[in-house]
């Protein structure tokens, strides 16, 4: 069976990294790493941070439609790979890719079969908190970004699945059990059964 | 939130009935009891096996619209009980409902949003297996009967999901992550997600 791409997205600041990182260790996932042209920092490895390229290798990329998705911030290009991943699901892995809102409905154009999860934060309260402690910010600003993550929520409704990232354990089972029943929908399996059907009937009953 | 209406379904000698038990003895599930106007046998018990009811009774309810489903076999009706259901299912219990393929079609067009699983026998083989082991039937009748779960399996494609009854433990186990995995899923709960989101947000911002 070929593999799922899930996609793990969601406003800034409701978890998904750490969800994406807890996920990471304990399965046999692949991960799609980006590509983008901006320089590498300190301690940054090629391939494992983000492929680094050159500005005509990504466009080279772009014209090869080879990005599930991609966009230019402040002059460097960041995207989402697409050959590699599409070949790591064609052999049946399972690809996880965290991606913000942004990112993820370009994504849901190029590959609406993938598995979009929107990760919420437990409440408004507690995302206001976790983008406190993120960044040292000006109370203007904070409430700018505060306000732009309760925008993002409306979102959730061009997703597949909500998960509340009460506690990362309990938000990572989730996800594990969507991964099961992704894989025992109709839509995905459907093809499989009704030929595999076809090969046994045709054995029992006419060889 | 609201519970979740589970149509256990699929062709005969699948093994949806000993799914259903295993389920139903590890959780607390609210099952449905159908209603029937034949004969009790010895030892049914009204409520628990069947509801027993006359035909006026029957017919009455059909009147009031209170079956999510029902058909005449043999001169007897035989129906799934449509209001206590939906009592359970608004008190936030999952409903398991266990029933061949006709009824779970009907019940989906009343209850779309149900989740309908079809229980698949590991293999036609062993779905032949299962068929021969259960009736003393001539092998005619047998043959009959193989072919008609054959045809069955195509209305795979009218379900949510499908899951093979490879072994009960691991079928059992599926659905149980079908069922975590819809209480995600966006189309329930993005309502309630958006609802929450606005007290709360009014709370931070206006109050």
């Amino acid at each position: 069976m070929k593999g799922l791409l899930i996609v793990i997205s969601g406003p800034s600041g409701a978890g998904k990294g750490t969800i994406c990182k807890a996920l990471l260790e304990e399965n046999d996932f692949w991960i799609s790493v980006s590509a983008t042209t901006r320089q590498p920092r300190a301690g940054e490895v090629d391939g494992a941070n983000y492929y680094f390229l050159t500005k005509e290798e990504f466009k080279k990329r772009i014209d090869y439609d080879d990005f599930l998705e991609y966009a230019e911030v402040y002059g460097n290009y960041y995207g989402t790979p697409k050959s590699n991943a599409l070949k790591a699901i064609e052999n049946g892995r399972d690809v996880i890719l965290e991606i913000d809102i942004q990112g993820a409905l370009k994504v849901k154009e190029s590959y609406p079969e993938g598995v979009f999860i929107f990760i919420l934060p437990p409440s408004m309260e507690e995302l206001k908190n976790r983008i406190i402690n993120r960044a040292s910010e000006t109370p203007e600003s904070l409430m700018t970004r505060f306000k732009s993550a309760y925008k993002e929520i409306n979102y959730v409704s061009k997703y597949n699945y909500a998960v509340v990232n009460d506690t990362v354990e309990e938000a990572v089972k989730k996800i594990h059990s969507i991964i099961v029943a992704e894989r025992c929908r109709v839509d995905r399996v459907k093809d499989k059964i009704l030929d595999s059907k076809e090969g046994i009937i045709h054995e029992q009953l006419y060889d």
